[in-house]
């Protein structure tokens, strides 16, 4: 397959992906692939935006306290939205013309950072949904041993989600590489990210992931994200990790 | 040694930081490490604050365009303050009482991450100083074979800096583990990061990292930078990803 | 009355507020006022922490398109609560030690800046809302000749709004002091706000604002803002600006 | 004068600007104005683009402990940088296509507000420096009464300078309208600003504004601040504030 026939194929799905479920707001981005094709084919896949959206692993209606009406609306408006405005945003920089001022740069890779950490983020969230919020195992022992107790590393996680609530967010249990710890970390909008480490369990606290069903309830929506947690994929997570 | 044995070693520790570089500011944590040191007993290191300066691995005298005076106090105010900083504000997250109103807890976190990013950062700027600038081996076959080639990646990151030039933030080339690609992101200060990927090579843009040399000359600094970049250490971490 | 028996007045009112409708979470505040009244007793208002909550001005049971449930709980949870937590907030700046590290002084007067702006844009942001959606006289006339038209002030509005969708902010028309023309800006969050000027039109775009009627469809929750905007009020505030 | 000789005015002003003083920046802005021109010929001055760099009023060899090259360099470099930015960005705004993707409307105002507030705070700052630092009238009694003394309030500016010390920021005494009440409120970076008030004082935090004299020694910085302070200006501010 030569690098031709490579862009062929990206204008071709994001026209697909246009005529499915964002027509008017892809248009713009449309017209740009096209017109820039030429120039990003002798770039290479950091300005290509062929990033796939990736589907629920598990079934929406079956979660505890979370309607299947507010996880499909999150999954395919604001997931899904970010993976193809990063489309955009990754071809838009890779097409920027030489002589444009640093501040047209600056906005555009601002808006891939964010576009990035909102595709990572919401994927992490997603699959460690699904499970029947049971610790175990590998993680269970992480949280003990660097938190004192799962209740203390509990108390924090929900404290630092509800530091969050009627806002933006997110709360993140990262593997930290630098002191080889794990901790909470608190993240305000999609740009907020521990620098080195590994998410392990993430919780949105955007409003758009509970206010549909809990409105500004905030709490009752914790204490659901708690019931659904998918320690599986958790555990999954931590032991790559600690093999690297 | 027992917890109690180490939990004496810190405020010691604590002690003696103080005594050398930082006096007034210290003052108050060293109180609330004293206070807190029976609470954080119980916890783990989530909260005990044992971060460690790490020295510079270059001799600051000999870098091309970058003076001693700047280097050195970079390295003792800015990095090593962030270090101090940090132990003293997961302490303090460690002991905040249960009734605490969220914000106290959000608060606290914010000062955690942009802390803990501005130590982790600092380190991988400081360590990719110190070489002969010139680029070679896994790095540049990563560089070449994402970006084109390595005059359009270098272009994306000089102008990544510029965008950030006479205000704060840094130019991360991460390796993104979502797309096993490496990008040119941008930050606007210590909060912004790629939410799943290692850095290989970091660029301070903070007006720390040049003004006393260069002014508001950021174009300068940056080909001051390019010259010094330790290729060697790069090449490290990038191989280190692949073996993973 | 003395500065004493004001401040007993407000701990009291601190008492009264925690009773009705935020308990758990004032409980850390009240406990903290009560602390540190002798030190705010020799401090002025800055540090009293005595905002009240100003109530709806229109029935939110006669919004066009946006729910009594929807309007209530945004003023009584997001609004209310914003002020409930400035004032908290403004007596712990007030009782912070001298020797308290430079940091917890940086992340109080943050939260300041968030609560204190929440407070006076959800003000605003009510305070427009309860009208017939119809522009005319003094805003009408600053908008065409600033914007060109009143259609090109609209366009730019509801663009500004359809990128924060999914998200957090608010659009904002101001009056600008700087060169004396109205302009929409953008919020992402509650810091980002003209530096010197006047809210003239103020729409929230927290997802609170709309998520229990809308869900993902900010779009929709626009028009429905449209429709209810009190041109009156806007019209008052053009006035004020021009008058002085 | 016909609009069009207004825009043929202002396309030829970008001219001569470029060929002053920043000429590699200025030319993708140029191209784009005289695009554009004939699309914001329809328009009014919110997308023109019309901000002038204001003079500094005093002479700089004679401030204490800021040298002649520390504010002219902050003047001609950031100050000026962010007029002429805005100009470009508001232009921009003016001529996006009407089927451009919400995001590059959204980064475009971000861009906006930054360089709007970058250089109405950058006015207010300068304005009040040139002065011999002694307070009295009108502000002294706003300070003094609403922070309790005027040796409370001054230490309530300086910690809140402290706390940004090695970032980026500044501190602004603000008239608040909404409580009638004088405060120092913090900012991390050029968007954080009170919604409703208007700035007495303002000390830029920048490194930018210290590093060239002070390298890392913010505390020495605003020692040399204070000793420079046009506490008749400040009057003049506050007293127009209370007139109206």
């Amino acid at each position: 397959m030569t690098r031709r026939e490579l862009l062929d194929g990206i204008v071709k799905g994001c026209m697909i992906a246009s005529l499915i479920d964002a027509p008017s707001v892809f248009e713009g981005g449309m017209a740009m692939a096209q017109e820039t094709e030429k120039k990003n084919a002798q770039a290479g896949p950091a300005y290509s935006g062929m990033n796939q959206i990736k589907p629920l692993r598990f079934d929406p209606t079956k979660l505890k306290g979370l309607s299947e009406k507010l996880i499909v609306s999150h999954h395919q408006n604001n997931y899904s939205g970010a993976v193809r405005r990063l489309n955009q945003i990754q071809q838009q920089i890779g097409s920027l013309p030489k002589d444009a001022p640093p501040y047209q740069m600056g906005s555009l890779k601002r808006e891939e950072i964010v576009a990035t950490n909102s595709m990572i983020l919401h994927e992490f969230y997603f699959d460690n949904l699904g499970g029947d919020g049971k610790a175990s195992g590998t993680i269970s022992n992480l949280i003990s041993s660097h938190y004192g107790s799962a209740g203390t590393w509990e108390q924090d996680f929900r404290r630092t989600g509800m530091s969050l609530g009627g806002g933006s967010g997110w709360v993140i249990l990262n593997y930290n590489y630098r002191d080889s710890v794990v901790h909470n970390y608190w993240a305000a909008d999609h740009t907020n990210s521990l620098a080195w480490g590994v998410p392990l369990l993430v919780m949105d606290m955007y409003e758009h992931a509970y206010a549909i069903d809990y409105g500004a309830n905030a709490s009752g929506y914790i204490d659901a994200f708690f019931q659904n947690i998918n320690w599986d994929e958790v555990n999954r997570r931590a032991e790559a990790v600690q093999r690297r």
